[in-house]
């Protein structure tokens, strides 16, 4: 289930289908000169979907994109990403400086500004230096490749206290023709310190129409994105963005849709459990199955309650079986739930059933939960669906991170 | 607003009011051979008020006392309290542990069966040691007195990671006489490890009719226990009694009902403050006041998720006014929220308002977040209804305690 392989991976991310020219270079942005401004250019005019943070605090590039989205009828031909600085909470200037970026790009691209979308992740509440990403912008336009090492660059240049860049690309035939979807993301937590956050790009080389490509990135998200957590907080600039350029001469309809949603769910879950394993502090990836459920909602709804527990996170982060923590969390997520007919496993070591704990098998479960990529189910007595949301352990570190931190 | 002390408190527990004896002793349930059976008398017939737990996965002990009250129409002589073991998930052997332990109370004090109220606190999942009980209450009943060291013994025996005992009484005037409200609690998160965990005791000397003592139990409840976060969590156990035996001569109506609450509400919050100052790892109490509410649920619920949220706790025990992360919180609640009117304060240093920082702030904010008792507030800029919640940081110590306990 947590397998990040399958028989269609290929190397690469964003860049690798083919039409799409990406680049990372170095603003002066972060104070300590790393990469923090990235260019994703699709040479063929594409169409883009995407999907918002859901925060009332919502942050100027967000507002920007999704004016854009509108104006544009989806037709995309850029994305311009900066790390270093969320711009959020930053007033009117904060949207004329998102303006400002996506108009600087449109005129070294050619198109018109409402073809470009832009991001932004890193310290809330501190004025984007304009200036600087003005400066930058011929320079990354300049250095816009199509090899996979340009994608790189890129996914380098959207990271912030990330330990890892997050790619991911695979290959499926649709109408006999091959094609490719790639993406890259960054996040170290659904929320960072100080910090606005989770971003994922994704591109295709196939041709998608509007409304299916919107219907495949909700659906995909839902199961990926949607379905991960840190630390349970949602950032003012959480977004994902998917392009299609149709460069590979495929077509997506509605026969081909299931093949190609496979394809970007599995490309958007590699980006989404990397999140996930390079998560502060983190030193083990579950998975946190809740089956049994009244509605799916409900399954969903405990599933991410037990994996946002702290008390479920210390105690798998300690490698102990506290098979009462998962009980004890199932019973206030405000979902239907029969004690006698619940179930816990750790693994696939049954702990507690009809009612009753089976305590000797805790040494084995301990053993378990001394790996690093685990699995813990919840059944909730009380129907037949089921749902599956992945998180980290919650570990010391976690803290010192997060209380360390300093703007 | 976080004062304990005001001109009508006095020393001691639940023993300050009159008519009122308690013990604790070791009956052998903790494997240290501490103080783990507690049990309160009231030496005249009185009538008791009790709220439960929410959580679905309901401990034994809180069916047995529920099944009681409705029994004995509220009518009340003793409660009896063990810590070491939760009798929580125990199945029907547990039900039978927590009937018998009831049994031989009343056989002891000499009242019905249903006059008596049972609580466990300890670790879920373990069969409750019941011929320890059995064999260690006729010495918890030999050792009944009323002084208040009767009470504080009786409250230490109910503490299991508890760094300290909590006790509170007042005093207030009805009718021309002294009326006394005295209060116990335990608990050192919402939920300790493995633990379950938050119960309170109250007693009073004033005759209160079964009516009032239970609209009054929830008033001040909502406003103390219920607005108290350690960690989000909600045990199978919690629970908050309040006994009233009508010793003082003095009789609640409506019109002294207000006086009887504000004494029972600030029994109830320095018992919930205390538990929050005594939570794992803590080592600062914060109180977080959420204005500017569309509705007072909406204020609730924003300071919950402020007070819940690991990057706001973090933050603070780091000292560092990180304001835009309660800025983030505000806006994922799923409350009405205005970015353009939202304001933030630490302590009454405004950090964000007008839609713009005012980072100069920031240093002077850093000063007063070193101290111990703190306040945080944040207006949502959608009305003009507020409410208040206490909670403590998240120190690396609380991952420690909670990563390192073993069943």
């Amino acid at each position: 289930m947590m397998a990040l392989t399958s028989a269609s991976t290929i190397a690469g991310g964003v860049t690798a289908p083919r039409g799409f020219r990406a680049a990372g270079t170095s603003a002066g942005i972060k104070a300590n000169g790393g990469l923090d401004l990235a260019l994703l250019v699709s040479d063929a005019p594409a169409q883009a979907a995407a999907v918002f943070t859901t925060n009332l605090a919502v942050a100027a590039p967000v507002v920007v994109s999704r004016e854009h989205l509108a104006a544009s009828g989806g037709a995309t031909r850029a994305i311009v990403v900066n790390s270093g600085c969320a711009n959020a909470c930053t007033g009117d200037d904060g949207l004329q400086a998102a303006r400002d970026m996506a108009r600087e790009t449109a005129r070294l691209v050619g198109c018109p500004v409402e073809q470009v979308l832009v991001a932004s992740t890193g310290v809330i509440g501190v004025a984007l230096p304009i200036d600087k990403i003005r400066g930058g912008l011929p320079a990354t336009f300049a250095a816009l490749g199509n090899g996979a090492g340009d994608g790189a660059l890129a996914a380098r240049a959207i990271m912030t206290t990330d330990p890892f860049p997050k790619e991911a690309a695979t290959q499926i035939g649709i109408g006999g023709l091959d094609v490719r979807i790639g993406g890259m993301a960054k996040g170290s937590g659904m929320i960072e310190p100080m910090m606005a956050t989770m971003l994922g790009f994704v591109t295709t080389d196939a041709a998608v129409p509007r409304a299916l490509l919107d219907r495949a990135l909700r659906a995909a998200v839902d199961d990926t994105f949607n379905a991960i957590t840190v630390d349970g907080e949602c950032s003012t600039n959480d977004c994902v963005m998917l392009v299609a350029n149709g460069t590979s001469g495929a077509a997506v309809d509605e026969s081909s849709y299931p093949a190609f949603l496979a394809g970007l769910t599995s490309v958007c879950r590699e980006l989404a459990l990397g999140i996930v394993r390079g998560g502060e502090g983190a030193t083990k990836l579950v998975a946190v199955t809740v089956t049994g459920g009244a509605t799916s909602a409900d399954a969903r709804k405990a599933a991410k309650a037990i994996a946002n527990s702290l008390l479920v996170k210390t105690a798998i982060h300690g490698g102990d079986p506290n098979w009462g923590r998962l009980i004890a969390v199932a019973g206030r997520a405000g979902v239907a739930f029969d004690l006698s007919r619940a179930a816990v496993r750790i693994g696939s070591i049954v702990l507690f059933r009809d009612g009753r704990p089976f305590d000797e098998a805790a040494p084995e479960a301990a053993a378990y939960l001394s790996g690093s990529e685990l699995t813990v189910s919840v059944d909730l007595g009380a129907g037949s669906e089921s749902s599956t949301v992945w998180t980290c352990d919650l570990s010391a570190d976690y803290v010192r991170i997060n209380a360390e931190y300093r703007t």
